[in-house]
């Protein structure tokens, strides 16, 4: 019952998808002009919508830092506006010619970029994601299926009836968007199950998430783990690595992209390792080592086992010196999420190594691991961060929401 | 048992596969220039074990193409060591840098291409794959598990045990290549299950193997079926659209890329359909015709509605009169297998639309879609043609068996 409800709006989708696939940028952009005029006019509207989930909220126990993610104020639906905004401002990856070249026999390759199909976008109490998730898959092209959290249900639903409007205000398919506004979670179940209905899965957002998608048959493009490294090699300059190691931890320690684990050559950590605990636990951060950084960190608590598989999110971190360069890449491939990993070191050789060894989808010479985000690398947008291999991996902007079909010109040529 | 049997080689395949990541084109080079030397001084006892295999085929009762594909000769073995050297004379693709910035703060951003990690590919009968992904994915720094028919397991096997002294005698892990001989059909069931230990699947086979792999969780690059249309637009050059539309039947009718469906525009159907279907005729074509197509070709019996998602992989079409480009495109878009549609025409406007709006891997304007194919295409090899939407789409060369991650150098960098 709820499987053929939603495979019958997948295949509206489906029918929508064909259609923008052909719609000129002019027409895409003009949604994303009307949805910003709309968000404006219809602040109030979104803003008792927010209050429902709100008393909702209020009613269960959940975290502040929930309710403070749920909340949306006049000034966060301008932000909304102008980042819908700055996305019709970007190119249009579709249509794109990546490459073109002729045969011997004549015929003219081009190799052309071209939209998914249908992307269907799973994610977790941020309002904000309808609107930007909505407005990047539409951008490139993409039929577009928004499942929020039933946290966010009535807010959700506001915003995603605006991207409604503006596709109609631009004559454009409504069926491009698809808002699923079941809260059973059988839905996502059903979804992951659907490949002819649906190219691609991705999923925004913690383990629960992660959990629910396990075995899709979907493709996916996740967002999962960032247990992110940060090795101080013997070469490091110190004053280098005293910022880097203090902005990746401290800057913003809830998202994926913070150092959870510090390692240190032991022919540095005497040097280094007190004065930047030291800064550390000043800012309030837990420290928990191994024996030989206990001995050099008056007070630090001790690892468990399980320190170096965690992903605190917090304001905790685990430390460990290590031999060298060689032990630093080991335990990484070991424990690393394979998201963001960072050296610091002078050594040119060091360096190289590094970045040739370490298999993740980022990897810094001195520099915070931070800047593994769409914005940071200059991609103008945001889709997210690729845990994946294939595809896209890393920081992802509106390209790798695209595929890429070839066309290929001839004037009688047959194969011999 | 089978199970923790087959994820242990997996484990020790990981393991190759970080070391090989690491191996410069030289090594792996060496590796190929080994494999061929070693099948030609092999000769006697490759052609050996195929005759183990022909034996066990000759009492089941195969037709004769299976025999055919499966039989190995003198020279058959020979083109595969001429394979393998040309494999070895590609560029490299691991390390290549796909794209470089540098960001305002200084940080220069690298995009370099890596291998993707370990890579199964299960194929069936021609033993010759063994050889031929085995070199592909290892010059391409991956570790390769091959899971082959069963009826080619002692050809097969002995092709693998080569690729293993190879490796040997090049100094690298042997378990970069795996050959998984147990014949058990639970095989590929249990390794569709084991995405953190295969990071794809490149199936190579019919419809019994897509039905094996459907719902896998591992991702897949699979090449299935080719049903590709070509439509003779009313501005087609007759000429040209009779060489194009015999070739794409009759050269090689067993073949994903051949012609399985024609499609005429009503105003040209009359002077194109009798010349064209007389002398498919001739070549022994099987013709099957709706109403409209039977009425100018006498003697076509006429299409039943599963014609027109039949994979014939053999001397029959299917024809079909349509008003034009519109319904040509329409009923491509839902007949068609996403692989390779022509159209024939000498007007700019029609080619272009017909380019936009079919949603094929390769779309083709006045040629034959027989060349969807890595070495048409000039990738110098061919990995398979993927009928997937994401990765790779179409013919796939060595390129396709990559990922990359990005390299990031600052100098002390940090997020504000």
């Amino acid at each position: 019952m709820l499987e053929s409800e939603i495979s019958e709006r997948l295949q509206l989708a489906r029918v929508a998808a064909r259609e923008l696939a052909q719609a000129p940028s002019e027409r895409k952009n003009r949604v994303l002009a009307a949805l910003a005029d709309l968000l404006r006019l219809s602040t109030e509207m979104i803003l008792a919508a927010n209050r429902e989930d709100l008393a909702r909220a209020a009613e269960s126990s959940h975290r502040d830092a929930f309710v403070e993610r749920l909340t949306l104020t006049p000034e966060r639906i301008e932000a909304m506006a102008q980042a819908v905004e700055q996305i019709a401002r970007l190119q249009d990856p579709a249509g794109e010619i990546i490459a073109r070249w002729r045969r011997p026999n004549g015929l003219a390759i081009s190799q052309v970029r071209v939209p998914i199909g249908v992307i269907a976008i799973i994610y977790e109490s941020r309002p904000n994601v309808t609107i930007d998730a909505g407005s990047l898959g539409l951008k490139a092209g993409n039929a577009i299926i928004l499942r929020g959290g039933s946290e966010a249900l009535a807010t959700n639903g506001a915003l995603a009836g605006l991207i409604g409007q503006a596709l109609t205000a631009a004559n454009l398919n409504p069926h491009s968007l698809t808002f699923i506004s079941n809260p059973d979670r059988e839905v996502v179940q059903i979804l992951k199950r659907l490949p002819e209905c649906i190219d691609l899965i991705i999923p925004r957002g913690g383990n629960a998430l992660k959990g629910a998608l396990e075995g899709s048959v979907v493709p996916m493009l996740p967002h999962f783990d960032g247990i992110c490294h940060t090795y101080v090699d013997r070469a490091a300059d110190l004053k280098k690595a005293d910022e880097i190691c203090f902005n990746a931890k401290c800057s913003r320690p809830s998202v994926c992209n913070a150092m959870e684990t510090l390692l240190v050559d032991e022919k540095i950590a005497p040097a280094f390792l007190p004065r930047i605990a030291e800064r550390l636990r000043i800012a309030g951060v837990e420290l928990r080592g191994d024996e030989r950084a206990c001995a050099l960190i008056p007070g630090a608590m001790p690892a468990a086992p399980e320190d170096w598989d965690t992903e605190y999110l917090d304001l905790v971190l685990a430390i460990k010196v290590v031999g060298g360069l060689e032990e630093a890449v080991e335990f990484i491939s070991r424990h690393g999420s394979g998201l963001a990993d960072a050296i610091i070191t002078e050594d040119e050789e060091t360096a190289r190594r590094f970045e040739r060894e370490v298999d993740s989808a980022t990897v810094y010479v001195n520099a915070s691991t931070r800047f593994t985000d769409g914005y940071e690398f200059g991609f103008g947008a945001e889709t997210g961060i690729s845990t994946n291999r294939l595809h896209a991996r890393g920081p992802m902007g509106l390209r790798e929401l695209t595929t890429y079909k070839y066309v290929i010109r001839g004037n009688g040529q047959v194969r011999t």
